[in-house]
Formats: structure tokens, C-alpha cells, sequence
């Protein structure tokens, strides 16, 4: 059989597995060459957590066709290589992040955390999806489809919108989810259900469309991934996994993560308090970790190329006490279960691709070489392949859509006439309390004013998908700069994802704006009415498709034009918010649970942005 | 809300899912009233595997909405229930058992199985579907439609046919598989692939047959279950995983198992050789039991009353040495993990079938009472709910038919004119060489002749399909009587389930044949010309629709009668073969691997039924 009759075996599907399975067979029984004889020192058996010595492994095509004892294979290959002193376990895979949170498009993803040994990733995919619902699939295959190693799992966002307040970009319901997962085996299920007023509360707008994407889920037999952010009174928890939500990822300490995967829920534990929930866990007594993952959500390029990617969530929970063949579980077979992806990641077994992580020490989890598809992709850290030169089409690349320059005037806020003061709603970042904050502000010019010296500057949100810039502005504390003159932009907003700015004038807010609607999305930073820096992000406004270092050094300028500018701050939810330049106001955007009192761009049931997303309720931001 | 307007939540359905739980989150939450508090003295989180003090389990419908500490839950309750000395533990699974083997219908094994705890089935339903292949999913849905508090799993039988000689009842390809999985949730893969060389070899008539049922399996996102008989080299093992065949249970030694799960089949494990497997891999050092279940397979009812049910495994791996916790998660956790079952079973988790087992003692097992669907359904062992009365429609009731009575001369071997011996093929029960055996055979009257003396005597295989009678005879060795004029026979011959019967002469072969087709399956010993006892399986010709007590004072009937008569005996492959009433005949009708050699009716492919179906060679059984 010539090679050319074998499927590529770039996606998954079903036909294809039959006949990929079928040569695979071949290949084990030693009726068909192999390509690769790969011999290790060690090899884990995450299955049973065992280490086996001298073992090989045999690939063909992208695929793993044969794992034993050293010299058992009884058939021909054409290449043997050995590791004697490396040990091998398999690929990594991540069981919920957001791609985008890297910034860079899906092919330079893998370049960056393949040689981490991140081989699979289960893509948090709400803020494409939200940028452009319908190419949100063809988004993400088309990495893989030009011969990206990386194998990416997409989640369709059932954040699409993220409330009934948002619009614009994507909007999925029963009808999209069924036929994501019809068409796709990639698919594995629905992505973090965030929205949780939307879920328990049938008055609810979002209740219907929500609902619609889980039954979907449900009927296809996908996983239903959950997002329990601030969840945790046990009636609530108890709620949230009635509903069929499988997992959280959002747990802070060991006494909520014990509440939870008690209840049933998969957890999946970012690196943010990893050590203290390990340590507690290991405390408590835990020693079956079988429901346990380690993920990362989100994560930019900048922190990866510091810390590592999956790797150094391994390595933090190591260091904190847990033995190594576990924390390697968690981010192999552990994930792999849980999503139902067994039959193609998770271990090194046969039928599997062929993702394996070579290690020259364990405790410290020391990463020699890693294999993808059958082939070397990365040594000492450096990724081997050539990276896929993608011309990313307009739909990917034009997602700024504002037809009109952004006037001063878009973010004035007017006052009654006659006033000398007005009572003004302020919020300010991560603010979570059922209500909002009130303040009696300055007029001047039949206008609202900032305050400077209370910390009080101005906050707006344009829409970037009608055309019209639509546009929200409220004032909010302890964030923004003092400098004058001064703004920053970026049009990564989650999850909606439109243009957030924050300014000392109205000015340089629109000065901001205007750099990002030429410039198609990223940041853009104006210090006392002058540009001083921009980090593009070219695609979707929320990645580039260039080399990570590339992108790290654009954001570098920033933080250091950033560094030159007076922020204003004050404490709030630690540690989700930190003194001096506020690159979390990209997360101070968001929408979801358990955010109550929000800015989003005016829509229908929400006419000047502020509403409170837990009720509904709406409130003047001046009066 | 009125009661009336929830689902019934007997089958699983993804739009009845979402009425269910958005009516479990307002339990949980306390917004309406919950049906039942059972508060417990302890409470098994098979998810850490920790024991957690005086819990409370709220109830609504047949689900459970919360689990918490007592006295935390929010809402209020109908009822109250106190168990402060028992310990409560997830209702208990079968991930393989042919229901069909205890003899019993659905309505009954429930009756049967509950008291020990068994809530949850995965039935491997190839025995019926090859009675009825189009009536298989509506058979397995009639008790729980009727009221039955267990929950069967039904998978689609991948033997239907056996293999490609062998026809009737059923022809299951890719799709009518694709058809269940997409009309039901219910059904979660596809059952144990049985038919090796029908998956490895592709000149095997049945290849594309059973690859199109994988396809669609894996289409529909189902588990693909396995059968690894026999398969203990190493390149085989590694093709079998390879082809996505995601589980054995057929393992017989702690070597063969972890040769097995290494390869990364889940392995379920069965109670015959189930003390020394549990034995040798805690001696090899296996502390993460995750990829392990317990399961039975095959019982009958007698054995049920005799040993019990999923509890005796449980049991059997305790006293070998297995932690109780963990032998607990292997029927629970472990097996609703692997078939993609955790959001309504394995747990005593919210969202999940009210299905607890109240253990007065762990390390005993000893189960006091067992709750299924939200009510107390048995206690100290006996079943508290009736059992529903189902009229079986004929199609279920109908199922022997040959519409001509059979007659000696059916059983007949001609010999060849003027020979005095003919050389005769011989098979005998658990021939699994790659030879059948021959022998020189005396003719006497035109006939070539058994030979007692030689432990010879005849076996056949009668059609139940056709309405023909179709029937194939040969010689076998070591098995059937040495009484005269005697013979037993049976409808429920493994896996296609034609009537087999084996005697010590044509005519009491014939009398035992007709019996059966008038009681319409079943049983049938006719002892020196007189028919002395029948057990009646009017469902199928497989079961029963009587208490499984009725049934087994017939079984035990047949069995003092068979103590009467002279059974001819020599080993073959231990454990499968006894001396004494050859019972275990019903399985050396098996067709799937490893046998090679077999008997089955006359097929277009195997003319004279017998027939290699590793090759495919067929061979006179005399010449």
C-alpha cells in the first residue's frame, strides 16, 4: 500500500480511524514496515502509574503502533533511535486554555509549547468564537490542516455572547453546538458554561440559549466544561453540578476544591494557588488524584517564554509536594479521561499519536526532547520544525470593523444643566460586591468630570463589530493613569472582546481608539497626547501571527512606556489586581460569574452599557 | 410547578436532561421543596476516595440534587430518613454482563440484582440482538418503561452475527449502529468485538461489517469495547489496542493483565480467576486501580441466588487483599468513567440517579439496604417493589422456529458406499487448535457411528431462524451421554443461539430438538427415550419472564435428572470444562476468538457448518 492511500491524519474522523486503525494492526503484528523505533531508558505507564525499563516504541505515520520491551518487536522498521538515558512520558496536554490568552495564532502556539511538551490542547474557545462565530472552527483547524504538529481540541464558547447584554461577532445556541459537534470529532464538548445567573435562573435571557448548547452537548455525547468562579457555598456547588457542569477550574484553596470534587466535579487547578492546594490536599489526606488536571486558562506568549507552559504547572506541583508520576497524570491520561479523548491522547499506548516527552530528570522535570507525530519537533527547549506560513484571510484579520474616527466627544459624559456636582456609579476593577459605588462628582463645561486626586478616572467601551462604534463611558476608581493627557487601549476585552479604554482625557481616549481601528486590534498607549507605544495584535485583535519573541518585545516597550506613566490604584481582589501598568483591565472586562455591576457596549437591554449581569437591572451612570 | 409536568426520567434523553436539571438546581438551591433527606453515618467520594461523617443526600425524582454535611442542606424535605450506623456507597455497575445469561428477563434481573446492589448495567446485548437484532434497543427498554428501578446500559451487540458463517436474527452494521447511537443516549458504544480476525485480517468476510460499527461508534463519540480471549502475545495485544478495541475482559492472569492495561485497555476484571490476578499485581507493585473494573459476564440466576451479584466480585477482591475502597470504585467511579456514564451514575454526586447502597459493614460488604431511583428498594436482601408485569409480545416470545418437526434421519452422517470406517473430524468443547482432531469411525447400516467406548459421540446444531431446521452434525469427543437413547438439548447455544443438542442416539436427539420447538426454547433432556426434564426460556428461547426462584427449581430438576445419566468426559481447557452435566456446552458453541474449529449451522460459506473462522477453511466432517 503506498503512502499516499493513507488518510493525513491531520483531524480526526471517524472514517479515517478505520483506516489508520486498520494499517496500525498491521504494523503491531509486523505485517507492514514501521517508520520509527524509538528505544527509552524508562517509560511511564500512566495507566497504571508504573515505570517500565527499556522499552520501544513503534510509530507509523503520525501514530503509535506498538509499545514493549526492548527488541519484542517482531516486524522491520526503517529507523531506530535510542534514548537510553532518557525517560519517556506522553505528550502534555492542557484541558483548558485559551489560545488566545498566548496572543499568538494556533502555529505559533505549538512552536511555543511543543519544545514544553504540550502536544494537545483542549482550546478554551470563547474569545475567537466571539470575535467570529461561524469561522470559529475553521479558526482553529487550520493551524493543524498547514502541518501544525499540535493537535487542538476546540471547545465552542457557550459564552457567545457572554450575557444577553453583549452581541456582535458569534452567537451559539442549540442549533450551532449540535451541528459543531456533528460535523467535527475534535470537538469534545461545550467550553466553560460561565454565566451561571444564565443557568439557574430562568428569567434569565441567556437561559433559553444556554440550555439549548448543553442539551446539544448532552445529545452528543460531548463533555460539558463548567466555570465555578466564587462558587462556594455548598448549596450552590451542589446547583452547579446538578446541572450537568463537569468541572471547574476557578478553586483558590484546598477547602474549595475538596467542596467541589466531592460533588462530582473534575478539577482542573491553575498554577495561580497551585502550591497551597496541593499542600492542603496532600494534608487532607487526598491520595487518589484520578479527578484531579493541571491547567493553565489563561497564559500570555510573555509569561511562557519566563515560566514554561504546561511543564512549569507540573513543576509547581511537584514542589509542592506531590510525587511526579502524578502531576505527569494530571496532564496526561487524568485530562485525557475526562474529555473523552482516550483513544488519541493521554498515554503512550497504541492507537495513540505518536506525542511523547523525553526527560533527562524527573524530580525536576527536566524536558531533553520532545516527539510529535511520529517526528522530533523539539530539543533543549528549541522547536525544530518550520512554523506554517498562514495567510490568514479577512475574516480573520479585518475584525475591527469601525467606520468613523472616534471624537473626544464619544466618551463625554453630560451633566444636568445647572448642576455643580452630580451623583456618578462608579466601579472599579474585579468589583464583585452586589453594588455598585457611588460618588458626587465635579462639573465643569456641562460635563461630568474625573477626579483625580479620589483615584476617579474615565472607563469606555466601543464596539468594534456594528460599524458604529458604539460606545459606553463611566467613571471607575483606582485604575487608569494620572499622567494627563494619557490613555490606554486594547481590544482584547474578555469575552466580549470589544475595545476597552481608560484615559485622563477624552482626548487620548480617542487618539487610543483610533490607533487600534488602523492598526486591526492589540494595544495602543498615548502618554500626555502622544503614541508612545502599540503591540499588534493582527488576527481576530487578539493574537499575532508572528514569532512570540517578536510579539515580546512589542509588549516589553509597552510595560516600559508603561513604566513612565503615573497609575492610579487601590487594592481589590487579590491577586487578580496589581499596582502599576493594568494589563488586567483585559480581565477586568469580563461579564461572567461572579460578576455582578458591568460595563459592555450599549445594547438593546442595556442602552447605556451599565447593568448588573446577576439581575438585569440597569441604573443611570450620572444623575 | 406540578409533578406532572417532569420528564418520568426512566430513559435518559438530552432534552429531558435539561427539564431534570434545571429542576435539580432549584432543589439544591432550596427554592423548591426536596422529596427525601437520607442521612448517613458515613458517605463514600469515590472521587478521593474518602470517607466523609454524617452526610445528608437530598432527593427529587430518581435524581440526587445535593450532598453535604447534615443539617447544611437549605431547603426542605417531604421526608426524613436517619441512618447513623450505615455507611452509604454509589449504587453498584456492571460495565460487561449478558443479562440474557441469568436467564432471566429485564423486569426480574432487577429484582434479582438490586438487592446486592447492582443498580446499573452494561448490557452486552449481542445474545438478543442475535435472537432479534431489530427489536434488541426495545427490549432492553421495556422493564425500566415499565418501572424497573435499574438502569440498563444496553450496547449493540458487534457479534450479530458471530462471524460471517453463521446468519439470522440479526445484521448489525454500520448503520443500524449508527442509527441506535443517534436515537439513543442510553446506548453507550458498542459491545466486546468479539471477532479478532474479522478486525486484523481483511480478507475476513465479516471485516467490513464489524469496521463500519466501529466507525459509526466512534462517530457518535461511543466506547468501543473489547474481547481479548486468547490474545497474550505481545504484537497482538498492541494490534488489538491499536484498533481501538478500548477494553479486555478476558484476562486470566496478573501477567496477561498487565500486559493488557500497559497497552491501555481497561480491564474488567471477572471473579474466576479474580483472587489470584488481585494477588499477583498487588504483588507487582499496582497502587492506581483507575483503569480497573469488576465485572461478571455471565451468571445465571442460580449462581446469582447462590454466590450474588456485582457484591460477590467486590467481595472476592477484598478477601484477596484489595483495599474495600478501592474494590468499592471499581463497580462505581471506575467503569461510569470509562463508559462516558459519570453525569448519571458511579457517584453519589448531584445530578446522578438517587442510587445508594447502605453497607452495616465494609470489609464484609454486607449490604443492609439498597436505594435506586430516589426509594428504598430492598433491605437485609430482599426486593421490596413488584415486579412489573409485562406481556412479552410474540416477537420476544416467538423465537424457535422451525415449522417442521425434526426428525432422527436430520442427525444422520452417510457414509460412503462399502467403506467399513470412515475418518471423521472431531471437535470437543474448548477446541481452540489450529487442528481439528480425527478419528477412525465405524459404519454400520450406511452410517458412520458414534463410538462410546472412545468417549465419541454426536453433536449438532439446528437452525431456529428459517423455519427450516437447518441442521449440521459431527462427531465430538469427550462430552454428551453415555446412557443410551439419551440427549440434551438447548436453545441457548453462544453467541448466534441456534439449538444445539448432543446424544447418544438420532432419535433422542430428535425428541429433545422437538421439545424445545414446542416450548418455544429452553432446556430439553430425554433420558433412554423419555423426556425427563425441560427448563423453559419462553423469552428469546434465553429467558425467563418467571421469578428467578421458579427457574431455578426447573434448573435444579434438570440437574438432579442429569445426575442420573452417564456423561462421557475428558479435560479440556480448565477451568471452562467440568465433568458431569455438560452445562458449559452453551458456551463451546462460542465462534469468536480463539476458536478455530466450530460447528454451526449450514451457512452459504460453510456448507456442511463446519467451518475454520480464523481461515475461513471448511473440511468434510467425514471422508
Amino acid at each position: 500500500m503506498s503512502a499516499s492511500t493513507h488518510p493525513d491524519d491531520m483531524l480526526i474522523s471517524a472514517a479515517d480511524e478505520v483506516k489508520i486503525r486498520q494499517r496500525l494492526i498491521r504494523v503491531a503484528l509486523g505485517h507492514e514496515p514501521a517508520d520509527t523505533k524509538l528505544r527509552v531508558g524508562k517509560l511511564l505507564d500512566v495507566h497504571t502509574r508504573m515505570w517500565l525499563a527499556d522499552q520501544e516504541i513503534i510509530m507509523v505515520g503520525r501514530r503509535i503502533a506498538y509499545v514493549g520491551p526492548a527488541g519484542t518487536y517482531p516486524g522491520k522498521v526503517n529507523r531506530e533511535i535510542h534514548e537510553p538515558d532518557l525517560l519517556a512520558v506522553p505528550g502534555f496536554g492542557e484541558v483548558h486554555k485559551h489560545i488566545e490568552s498566548s496572543h499568538v495564532t494556533p502555529e505559533w502556539e505549538a512552536a511555543l509549547v511543543l519544545p514544553h511538551g504540550n502536544t494537545w490542547t483542549c482550546e478554551a474557545s470563547h474569545e475567537f468564537s466571539n470575535i467570529n462565530g461561524p469561522r470559529n472552527l475553521e479558526f482553529w483547524f487550520k493551524a493543524r490542516l498547514a502541518g501544525s504538529p499540535q493537535k487542538i481540541f476546540p471547545l465552542p464558547g457557550s459564552a457567545v455572547p457572554p450575557t444577553a447584554y453583549e452581541w456582535g461577532g458569534g452567537h451559539f445556541g442549540y442549533d450551532e453546538q449540535r451541528g459543531f459537534m456533528a460535523d467535527h470529532l475534535m470537538v469534545a464538548g461545550l467550553d466553560e458554561v460561565m454565566d451561571w445567573p444564565a443557568v439557574w435562573d430562568p428569567k434569565n435571557p441567556s437561559y433559553d440559549r444556554l440550555w439549548g448548547m448543553i442539551e446539544a452537548t448532552f445529545e452528543k455525547r460531548g463533555v460539558v466544561e463548567g466555570h465555578a468562579a466564587g462558587i462556594r457555598d455548598i448549596p450552590t456547588i451542589n446547583a452547579f453540578a446538578a446541572a450537568g457542569l463537569a468541572s471547574d477550574h476557578e478553586a483558590w484553596t484546598a477547602e474549595e476544591v475538596l467542596d467541589k470534587v466531592r460533588r462530582g466535579l473534575f478539577m482542573e487547578l491553575r498554577p495561580h494557588s497551585l502550591p497551597e492546594m496541593v499542600e492542603g490536599l496532600l494534608e487532607a489526606g487526598l491520595n487518589d488524584w484520578s479527578q484531579f488536571a493541571l491547567t493553565t486558562d489563561d497564559r500570555s506568549c510573555s509569561d511562557t517564554l519566563k515560566l514554561g507552559a504546561t511543564d512549569h504547572n507540573v513543576r509547581l506541583a511537584i514542589k509542592a509536594g506531590l510525587a511526579p508520576e502524578i502531576a505527569i497524570q494530571m496532564v496526561t491520561i487524568n485530562p485525557a479521561r475526562h474529555m473523552r479523548l482516550t483513544p488519541w491522547v493521554g498515554s503512550l499506548s497504541p492507537g495513540r499519536f505518536a506525542d511523547i516527552v523525553l526527560l533527562d530528570d524527573l524530580s525536576s522535570l527536566s524536558i531533553a526532547k520532545v516527539w510529535a507525530d511520529g517526528e522530533l519537533v523539539a530539543a533543549e527547549g528549541t522547536y525544530l520544525k518550520a512554523v506554517p506560513t498562514i495567510d490568514w484571510p479577512d475574516w480573520a484579520t479585518q475584525s475591527v470593523n469601525i467606520t468613523r474616527p472616534i471624537a473626544a466627544a464619544d466618551f463625554a459624559i453630560a451633566a444636568d444643566p445647572g448642576r455643580e456636582t452630580m451623583k456618578a456609579a462608579l466601579l472599579r476593577p474585579f468589583h464583585w460586591d452586589d453594588d455598585f459605588i457611588t460618588m458626587e462628582l465635579p462639573v465643569a463645561d456641562g460635563q461630568v468630570q474625573r477626579d483625580s486626586d479620589r483615584n476617579v478616572t474615565k472607563f469606555a467601551i466601543v464596539d468594534r463589530f456594528s460599524g458604529d462604534g458604539k460606545t459606553s463611558a463611566m467613571f471607575w476608581l483606582g485604575t487608569g493613569p494620572r499622567t494627563p493627557d494619557t490613555a490606554l487601549a486594547c481590544s482584547m476585552g474578555h469575552d466580549k472582546h470589544n475595545i476597552w479604554v481608560v484615559g485622563s482625557s477624552d482626548a487620548a481616549m480617542a487618539q487610543a481608539v483610533n490607533t487600534l481601528r488602523d492598526t486591526q486590534g492589540g494595544w495602543a498607549l498615548v502618554r500626555e497626547g502622544t503614541l508612545v507605544a502599540t503591540v499588534r495584535y493582527e488576527v481576530g485583535g487578539l493574537m499575532t501571527c508572528r514569532p512570540p519573541e517578536e510579539l515580546d518585545s512589542e509588549m516589553q516597550h509597552l510595560y516600559a512606556q508603561g513604566e513612565t506613566i503615573d497609575w492610579m490604584y487601590e487594592p481589590t481582589f487579590s491577586p487578580r489586581w496589581f499596582p502599576g501598568f493594568p494589563e488586567r483591565l483585559a480581565f477586568a472586562t469580563l461579564t461572567c460569574a461572579p460578576w455582578r455591576w458591568v460595563l459592555v457596549a450599549p445594547s438593546e437591554r442595556a442602552p447605556e452599557g451599565f447593568v448588573n449581569v446577576a439581575t438585569g437591572e440597569t441604573h443611570p451612570i450620572v444623575w
